[in-house]
């Protein structure tokens, strides 16, 4: 049959700015400006905008920010908490060509030095709230760059400027009319993030335009989101830009509800006063909502979709959520994956399971996004898939337009994360029969003990299903005999009293008796901004080195 | 600020089989069978098939097909009713690298014969019923190419074999483990579409697995659809790959529920028994469907959703639709588009409009899908915007990821239609102050009487609100006089009776007399198999060439 080459397909039907554009997620915000200009965009206390005026607010900083000098790859470094501001900077600072750098509010002093220095920040945005760890950072550059100050009158008075810019004059300064350039090519960079680092030096992980667009969408058909929902910031945006649910609100028209600090009290009212209809969250948000005073409460009435990830929902939780009128969907991704980049979507013959059962199945990381397009757990050795056995462990692995650019000014760490061709998420875990994955440990967190592998996440799970325990860690602790021994650090609910042994003994009844703990420490745990264990710290403070 | 070819984010940031892939629609069908296994892909009568059986069964065919030489660049053409084996071809043709070719079942042999030539077909796949015209039109080819028969005993026993090849003999032959590569290039053609052709010798537009992709979920997102809907096939999988539903529906685990002959009588029947949530249809099914008898009828609860275009439906259609409990979403595209590429996105506040109100808003064209990066209405002299005013004419153009590769073997066609770097669609419209676009005329439909534009489709849409009229048809008349003057050309419902000069008294009661029929026709239109009425062929019948 025919020559490839000389088809006839391959000739005179080339790209032309017609029916080529390349994909960005800022297409969406100026659609939304125009199909829904009165429909709320962001509300945030007595502060409500429209998505017109979101877009004329975004056109204004975008054209600040270009009059300031930025422009294509130069970096903005933005400190800010879940504000409207936040919402503006993800579309506004790409839109002028520059790179969007969100960092970790909670981050030490040092630590921000270290990302603004390592990312090249040309300018800086950061709520007053911060001020003192930011200025701090600023001595260790050896620049200066413009810092722009939000100050946030209604949550925090008395904050202090680092400069003389303050954001909305800043803003009102740019051309509410300003029309930003078409993005030149969808593998531009259009965010970078640093991994919130349980080991290590913070990586810089480079986020594009494409993956940003697709990811954004897969939200939406992932979780079957219609148009015009109510959002509510539980999730801080400057982790993995908030699971890029900024751009799939400017998608569909729906309204960003934002938050200064998250307690149950603020998200129920939230959920009965702003009718909100979807959320995010690490366990640790269901765990408050679950574990609130009846004070903190609120009553709803309408359905509310909670997305969870970040951390291995336990069984109990997920159970709790569920009686509580909350429907959980559980996602699971990594800075490197745009946030969420699996679901376990939901089977409905699986609705007849008895609860626990369902919980069961729900804890699973499941299957692939849309927007990526393998998902497979391979052993790192061979490259080659597990057997579907729901036994057999290996890494889990990504393949697909949702895996980063790279990590920034560091080839060797892209390298190594993208051996053989797919992105190694350094999680174990098994393929289920039915093709969901189960994550069993990160790699570094796997106990051997006796020869015998003991994944943490079985033990947890067991810990977490005691009606005593608000939250568990499981850590390895170095063993003359054993080699490593399970060690289990408990946080208990209020008011709740329980031994050692009692918590050795219920693990016995549900668990071999090799993974059961030898130890158990109560006390509070070392948690990240976005709600991780820190484990490193749980592990140094038993072990010598 | 820093050089941009310096720049980090432009070095050891490159693309990797772990983060691009080419995007594909042949993604979603692999990810379906994995995740919805056991859920409904496809009904057709007594045949009833899983997600997990559709994926095997598209593998066999990718399989023989293969195994028959067929491969990149190669062009497979089908001549098939909206059948299973038609949801196959969608995706087992491109999976073997070569492109599909879904020609219109009711065109005549000469037709066929030239899309056959022109699109190089390498393989034929026919449905008996079809096997007079095929068989004729083979008979122009050059060359003997492989014909597959669709033999459905089912509801078309006494079909008539070209050759002897039978479908599910051939499909048994492949291997339902076949594994396809993955497409190299998502620029890549992906199908072939003859316009329909209300004029002169058909184009063919050439489609890529990017705009298909893109599509696909634009229909997910711009209709607010949730996974596993049960669409039901009223519009021709023939027509613009039958607006990228096939894809749609595999990327969410919808089930197609299949229909050999489109009447109001199986549309109702399978609402009813087969629990339809999504159909789409041309105004000339929603009229099939309000002016049903009643025993055609069938009552039902659940909400439905339609997605009407290919013509602007008369604001009668819609309030009708509407008291029937139909859901009726308007949107509009060209095969140049992939189908649907703007919509008539609802706005809330519009509920609160009298109903003929709701339906004067929801007959206009709309605003872009998701997936169509840019809509203007153009001075296609100066391609300049014409002003929002809802009143100035200009030319509606297109600008997007699901704008065609262009025409095949068709360079001057394909320049001419991306001229200034804009589809042009030649359709004449205007852009209303809310930013909605509405059409007034195909460019060559436009009448000029006295100097004055006269747009049919306004005179049209006077006509179907009269309660005698069930069609009608408005063209330009050669006039000494005027130039031109208008004529129409109505179809009555069944037992109504009414005069001329009725109709040309009611029409001076809603429009300026200068824009008022003439004369009046009464007969059947002739429409193409979309449901287009062809105005070539009314205006052939009065004018003098």
């Amino acid at each position: 049959m025919e020559s490839i080459n000389n088809s006839p397909y391959e000739q005179g039907l080339d790209q032309s700015p017609a029916n080529y554009i390349p994909l960005s997620p800022l297409t969406f915000i100026e659609r939304s400006a125009s199909v829904w200009p009165d429909q709320e965009s962001i509300v945030y206390g007595t502060r409500r905008y429209t998505w017109s005026e979101t877009f004329k607010r975004c056109r204004r900083l975008a054209s600040a920010l270009s009059n300031l000098g930025i422009g294509k790859n130069n970096t903005v470094a933005v400190i800010l908490a879940n504000t409207p501001e936040m919402v503006e900077c993800c579309f506004a600072v790409p839109a002028t060509g520059a790179v969007l750098n969100t960092i970790n509010i909670r981050l030490d002093a040092n630590t921000i030095g270290f990302i603004l220095n390592h990312g090249e920040a040309d300018c800086i945005i950061t709520d007053t709230e911060f001020a003192e760890p930011v200025s701090i950072a600023l001595t260790q550059l050896d620049r200066t760059v413009p810092v722009i100050n939000v100050d946030d009158t209604q949550y925090h008075p008395d904050g202090q400027f680092i400069g003389d810019l303050e954001y909305e004059k800043f803003l009102q300064g740019g051309d509410p009319e300003f029309h930003w350039n078409q993005v030149d090519d969808e593998w531009n960079a259009i965010t970078l993030n640093y991994t919130s680092g349980t080991t290590g030096n913070p990586k810089g992980v480079v986020y594009h335009h494409r993956g940003a667009y697709l990811n954004a969408l897969s939200n939406i058909v992932s979780w079957s989101m219609a148009k015009n929902p109510r959002f509510l910031w539980t999730v801080p945006m400057f982790h993995c830009n908030g699971w890029c649910f900024p751009w799939t609100l400017a998608a569909i028209g729906g309204t960003n509800i934002c938050l200064r600090k998250v307690t149950a009290k603020t998200i129920f009212a939230a959920i009965a006063d702003e009718k909100i209809t979807h959320f995010g969250g690490a366990p640790i948000v269901l765990n408050l909502l679950i574990n609130a005073n009846k004070d903190e409460q609120r009553s709803f009435e309408h359905p509310v979709e909670v997305m969870t990830a970040a951390a291995p929902p336990p069984a109990a939780t997920l159970e709790a959520m569920q009686h509580a009128g909350f429907n959980v969907t559980h996602v699971y991704g990594l800075t490197e994956t745009y946030g969420p980049a699996t679901l376990c979507s939901w089977r409905d013959e699986w609705g007849q399971l008895p609860i626990a059962e369902q919980s069961e199945k729900k804890s699973r990381q499941g299957v692939r996004y849309h927007s990526l397009e393998k998902l497979a757990v391979l052993d790192p050795e061979t490259m080659a898939p597990v057997p579907a056995d729901g036994e057999t462990m290996g890494e889990v692995m990504f393949r697909g337009n949702i895996v980063m650019k790279g990590y920034l000014k560091n080839p060797e760490a892209t390298d190594a994360a993208f051996a053989g061709g797919w992105f190694h998420s350094g999680d174990l875990g098994v393929m289920d029969p039915d093709g969901y994955i189960k994550l069993k440990d990160r790699s570094k967190d796997i106990i051997i003990s006796g020869g015998e592998n003991i994944s943490s996440i079985e033990v947890e799970n067991v810990l977490h299903s005691h009606p005593c325990v608000l939250v568990a860690a499981v850590v390895a602790k170095e063993d003359a005999k054993w080699g490593e021994t399970p060690c289990a650090f408990v946080e208990l609910k209020p008011d709740m009293k329980i031994t050692e042994q009692e918590i050795i003994l219920y693990c016995r009844e549900h668990l071999a008796h090799f993974k059961c703990p030898h130890q158990v420490i109560f006390q509070e745990l070392p948690k990240t901004s976005t709600g991780k264990i820190q484990k490193f710290k749980l592990r140094d403070s038993i072990n010598q080195h």
